[in-house]
């Protein structure tokens, strides 16, 4: 059983049991702090609680995203550089940078683009996981002893440790709270991608 | 530079600043030691370092080769169970059970199907490189924090460790010493895999 620390809302909390799970276990596992320069890949559900999260581990944080839309809000979350993978020239400028990059993105990726943003011994994490099989070259790994890793959401006293860490760095979800009612909107919302970044639900309003 | 340590002669110490160090930084990297399983894929040149080093270093190791051949090769460099990988029900039996896969094959794999022999957190990590791109499923890594990573060779400072090590352990490379004149003959043996495990030319035989 897990506590929800006193002065973490319990609503932006919520999400916090799996976005912030999920993307705090391999940021911790892969050691993002000071000094370490960290790429999250989609700024979503779970790309945004990586940002929040990194950022307050005290790594550098950069966002990849499609298109540069939420470049205002990804800084606002804490990201201090913002790139969009549609432009091809951003796999050059930031080659051999980062040493960990989290992919949060549940689609197929180019492996080896972004294998090359890595540097010597840097690792690509995904909690994403495309429906179809990704392809790699082994040489993408060899040089430069990288790694290409998964990580599951987290066990019970990680997730403790994640509520502590996000409640003593002031740290909750970005919500939209709805009541019952919504749930069928908010769901096409979801599918439309036309969240930032969690809805959740008010459960006083379900009627019994 | 690197010291060749006394009490290692020199032709089995040659082989070890390739295939010695290429084995030997990913074992180091990766945790091998006492209480760990580790599985080395393919037993050539650099699969007999492997086993070798791993076992040196206190792991339980297991080969895995395409058949049974070399069984015995493997176990008397230190392996304790070997099974073929042609057999299927290696896939089975296996599952879930190393910590560390050092792949030395430079062949297509189903990366998969290895990736189902780790423990959860364990890795696989490659040495050698198909010429064509290899494809994996990426919930074979998020389920269970599997990492897949690569590994070229070490640096000056690692090879000494390494050198030291080999010496203090008594390991040497398993050699064929050949003649200058010989070149030509081992080149086509080493093609044909018909070396166990890695020619040496003694160089006083090159005519000035």
């Amino acid at each position: 059983m897990c506590r929800i620390p006193d002065g973490i809302g319990l609503d932006v909390a919520a999400p916090l049991l799996c976005a912030g799970i999920t993307t705090y276990s391999p940021l911790r596992q892969w050691g993002a702090g000071p000094g370490k320069k960290v790429a999250v890949v989609g700024l979503g559900g779970l790309g945004h609680m990586a940002v929040k999260i990194a950022a307050a581990m005290g790594a550098e944080v950069t966002v990849l995203s499609q298109s540069l839309k939420k470049q205002e809000d990804g800084k606002r979350l804490g990201a201090t550089e913002y790139y969009a993978t549609a432009d091809e020239s951003t796999f050059k400028v930031l080659r051999g940078r980062f040493d960990l990059i989290l992919n949060t993105v549940s689609a197929q990726i180019p492996v080896d683009a972004y294998l090359g943003l890595l540097r010597t011994g840097g690792a690509m994490v995904n909690v994403g996981a495309p429906g179809e099989p990704l392809s790699y070259n082994a040489f993408s790994l060899i040089a430069g002893n990288k790694s290409l890793a998964g990580s599951m959401i987290g066990g019970l006293p990680e997730t403790q440790e994640m509520l502590d860490f996000c409640a003593e760095h002031g740290i909750g979800a970005e919500i939209e709270t709805i009541s019952a009612d919504d749930v069928n909107t908010a769901y096409e919302r979801v599918s439309a991608s036309d969240v930032r970044y969690r809805f959740v639900i008010d459960t006083s309003t379900i009627s019994s």
